[in-house]
């Protein structure tokens, strides 16, 4: 029998606050009752706080992530569309395929996995693009599998550049909420997000923000599509309903959970997400492993993917953490299958719980079959997330005197 | 400030059970652990057993009923394809403005709201339909807007009789797990329905029901859709997952509700909805006033929409029973509203709440101007529910015998 | 299977609302964290509003209402002490029991179970103790197994009036925070109250209103106590703990309870308590059956004892109710078990639960051979609840301009 | 603001598995409704298994241990009788003055706090009590302010040894259900538990075991008690009933805890409970620190209680762990305030948690000023927890080829 927690490390979903969780504990009611709105104008208003978008809006389909890829493409888009995407992980890859399916034209620039995408490859399409062809370039800002984070802003600057009108597409699903992301001023036009990551909910509701370019663009084209259909959605999102029964429980939870996101500040949150991910680097190093991430430019604060050493089985090191430790760390996905297991370290969190995640990973390692000196990464990561001595002891003199 | 139960008679969102809140309050967890299908694979067999298929199977989209409803179109239909649908309320209405919306060529058949299917006239369509242009009947099981249950066995008839092969379309959202329904023997290809109703959980997954020639039929056809897409959600449920992050929170109390239903049995549970049913309909006849189904044989076990009378507003009634009482009924919708409201008697309920929603129904109809004798509803209600005196007083009797 | 609502009606523990339930769901902490006093102080705080006292302090026991009344005579009373009590229903009874338990010298008035505290019998004997051997009086202020309210203010004049310095007892278990009730306005010494009544939590938590002249007592008494002791309490309150464990999560649902009571105010809780009980009290009227108080001027507004007709058993209603309609009923304590069953009406209800309890008893009445006009209790506390026609049409209309 | 876990290393309350957690969340009902010995009946014959009596009974007294503790004695003791009982830290230190404040004539045998009980001390004093006029022997099997496990099995061979016919008292607070603890074998006569220990749920419920001899001596004995009486408790519980209104929650929650404690088995809980403890105790000698306890074979299992290096404030310690780490340690008690820290390693608990615990109070200690090396506890942790990588290689490679 399992006791205790069951720790979890995977990069969504991610652990829900307390608060959260009571706040999701509500009896049914009806969403088209009179006051329903008292709720959700809040949460629209909210969101494009997080979203940092003033001319745009933020809409939030039941459903995930994925369907709001699919909202993305299906309203802004026509079918034998051009656009440009990059795959250099297991979700752009996903994104690609998805595209595909639903009819786009799409060119796609391989790069390693462990790269981030190829801005000056991207420069250079788009520049070429003459007769403007490609309708929208796709970014994910940061790819979950490999724990690397892209720069959306040099995207736009290639864009702006090139003179060049496409869309500007961002999976922002495991960055929006932990990361800076700054959709007006970085001209995302479509910028998709889910509960489970960042916004520290169960998985149910996926969310897009839209720009108005992307509006206009949704009012005249021809893929087909009615669940995520964007006018429906935003026609009675303003008057505070939806146009079908939404996950009630959800909502409150949303409305808890901007309340503390709010109250702790953006810039703290990225802060806080920055400090806790470079002790989980630290460990990584201190193991003398490597992370998936071609460069420290590209290192994501809200997931790593660490590469085991030759010999070692990735699942192994997973497998154990489960079985013995009651810990889920995230697996290898793709062609990483077996070569990477990935800690994520976003949403609610704080030391103790990366130095929980790090010191059962190294067990895990070591019972995989790598050679791991025991708290050798747990002691890296305790020098990043340590107070310095001086100051705490200072601290906590003063305020001894103070109560005396 | 508002105190007390917020009494909820819409249909759906439904009451939840306790049991079901209870298994809903679970941390987050990792929807691609090992042993995930241990939670899955169980859901996924008893779903079929509710739907009362062998030979289909059940997929379960994080989205909604709608989304089924869109699901089950674009995974086995072809755009300009011709179907055959009746439109006798709103819910059936808003089915027929998505097949448009989605490219189908719909042939519609309009009866009154308050008519059940058209079933001669189906078949005389079927019928005429020599060269099988006609690819798919779509029929409104329970018609929600007007209480309407319509004869899907008729309909199935219909097409045998005609030799017809055309797939048959069921919506099933406010009637499977409460009324009877028969997905094989009724040959049904598509049937949908959403966890807010019957399965008395929260609003976030649809479900569909799809027969072995709907798979068959998924797998050639040409609409586009990635995150509805039946292929990729057969493939993963095979093996105990889902093509995305699943709202886990919703499974787990699935789980529970499932074991609710088997535990008490279908036949059970349709019979209690048919009685608590029936005492509803006594206290719109003990009021003098009128069902919107045009006949008895038309009546609804899950919900009855209750015509007012001339000169008064049915959302006078529904404003009164909401700020006066906390309770939530529901509106007239599309070409019904001000003209009936309606009562939800579905999912986990018993005679007191029945009684509850009757006795503040006959005082915000008062209050709305109706000519209503207070307790003349309830007491017809109650003359269905009571149980006989002799037996009681018998039974009584009879225990205590047995204790001394 | 029971399905649906188990309604509970009884007079405590009550129903807990939707708010207080969700606070409760806490992960344990450390009570004594530095920053717990952030939770205690405002609860003492807020306690004292309630209470009405300015110059005493509410002290919470863990442990329940009963655990306040053995406090109370602990702290403030010596061995062999006389004591004036009135007997009239099962929980002055048991107090009675206790105090003679503990060792006290008690004067019992005996009085019919449904007439209320004796005051002019309590005045005359305190007016014939010279000496003031009586230590204490001791009243319960709402008699639960009766549905009697007595009048505390009139035993505090009977005390002035004889210039007697006996400590005042108040059993208010069913009473604070939904009737009336001055602690230092009628200089009561001792106010004894439980959680999991009008505070609308779980059971768990006694509470008991302290004196400035008791907490003096307390000081120079010698009955043996120890987990009850005022002074180890007192003591650790003031700095915000206790000297052990408490159950940190009653005390986060108090803390929502107490919010939502000075949110809608006392006198507005008092006044809705009123309007409820008097709905039932017409439903009473209308089967043609009797309260067990003996005088309307005794009714309680938290509870009503209803005598079952001749012939009938008190306790088949309550089965009935039970097994056929899951709801719970009082039953008749004592001297009274089979002939009354009693409604709680106090804490978190509004008009239509109190018309289902109404409604069920009808049936279950019936069910046990009482002679009861289906609807008639029903709709003579509808004539109660009802708002009146003409004010809610006009008001509708009103509303309905101004939205046009 | 903080995020993340409060993680929660006090020695109680401990952490709440979430099983127990949902259980927990139910709406009230009625304490005395016919079926609720469904419930109680179990629980009173599980709790026997829990505490290893066939013989004796164990009854629940809402309150807490404290008040068991009071219970204990006020049953089954006299006035003025004569107890022997041994000071060794702050837990035997108050039930010592409650004992006195109860008014018993205590002999106390002081030793250092770190010490266990003094067996020989006791034996010589029980055979030199030649006239029996020794009532009650006490002991605290696991001072939860030291960390020391005391050997009852040796006491009451003492007892034995000397033709002693004291009763036998045991604080089990923080050991039962953890621990090896075997009431009938060791001839235990009264034992003492909360439910926020072991039993995994929150303060709210005392425990007391009572052997029939400590039923016999409540029969006759003369202190004064009411709340606490064992032969009421006793009455009511034969038919599955309290005497007063018990926190149904807790009982709900209990119900769940005993499932996981039967389920896991005692002596796998206590082995589980030896290997975490073990692990726990490597970290402090990893960091060449000492535990308060005097000798290995006082080491509890339960809680651990670390001394500081001479100049450093444990009072620092924990102010770091919980102002900048989120994390509650326990605090020294009494004398050994400011000298020692405590770790509580008791419950719900795994190897993951015991980390976290451990490497928090690194960085902790670290910022209070002693001179710790990071990653030194934890490492020596892990090398009591990991699994022996050959094992674990092995086992995964056949689990590898079983699936190809």
């Amino acid at each position: 029998m399992k006791t205790g927690t069951q720790h979890l490390y995977i990069p969504g979903p991610t652990n829900v606050p307390e608060a959260v969780r009571q706040a999701m504990i509500v009896p049914m009611q009806d969403h088209r009752a009179p006051d329903f709105g008292d709720l959700t104008m809040g949460l629209f208003r909210d969101l494009k706080t997080i979203f940092k978008t003033e001319t745009g809006r933020v809409m939030m389909f039941p459903g995930s992530g994925t369907g709001c890829w699919e909202a993305a493409i299906t309203n802004t888009l026509n079918p034998g569309d051009k656009v440009l995407m990059a795959r250099h992980g297991q979700f752009s890859h996903l994104w690609i395929e998805m595209a595909k399916k639903l009819g786009l034209d799409v060119e796609v620039v391989d790069v390693a996995w462990g790269a981030g995408v190829p801005v000056n490859e991207f420069a250079r399409i788009l520049g070429n693009d003459r007769h403007g062809k490609i309708k929208a370039v796709f970014v994910t800002h940061n790819e979950t599998a490999t724990g690397v984070t892209s720069d959306v802003a040099l995207v736009r600057r290639a864009l702006d550049e090139a003179f060049h009108d496409a869309l500007l597409f961002v999976d922002g699903v495991s960055s929006i909420a932990c990361i800076d992301f700054r959709m007006d001023e970085w001209g995302v036009d479509l910028a998709v997000t889910g509960t489970q990551k960042g916004f520290m909910l169960p998985a149910g509701l996926g969310m897009v923000g839209v720009s108005p370019k992307a509006m206009a663009a949704a009012e005249k084209n021809t893929m087909k599509r009615c669940f995520f259909d964007f006018a429906d959605m935003a026609k009675m999102n303003d008057t505070g309903y939806f146009p079908y029964t939404p996950p009630t429980q959800l909502l409150h939870g949303l409305r808890k959970s901007l309340d503390r996101m709010l109250d702790e500040g953006q810039d703290v949150t990225h802060a806080r997400h920055r400090r806790l991910a470079t002790g989980v680097r630290a460990a990584v190093a201190g193991w003398g492993l490597e992370l998936c991430a071609e460069h420290p430019s590209l290192y994501s604060d809200t997931v790593s993917a660490i590469r085991v050493p030759a010999g070692v089985d990735a699942r192994d090191v997973i497998k154990v953490a489960y079985d013995r430790y009651n810990c889920s760390l995230g697996s290898g996905l793709g062609q990483l299958n077996g070569k990477v297991f990935r800690i994520g370290h976003l949403g609610d969190l704080n030391e103790g719980m990366c130095l929980t995640a790090i010191s059962i990973a190294e067990m895990s390692l070591a019972a995989a079959g790598a050679q791991i000196r025991f708290g050798s990464g747990v002691a890296a990561a305790q020098e990043v997330y340590a107070e310095p001595v001086a100051r705490a002891v200072q601290r906590n003199a003063a305020a001894r005197i103070a109560a005396e």
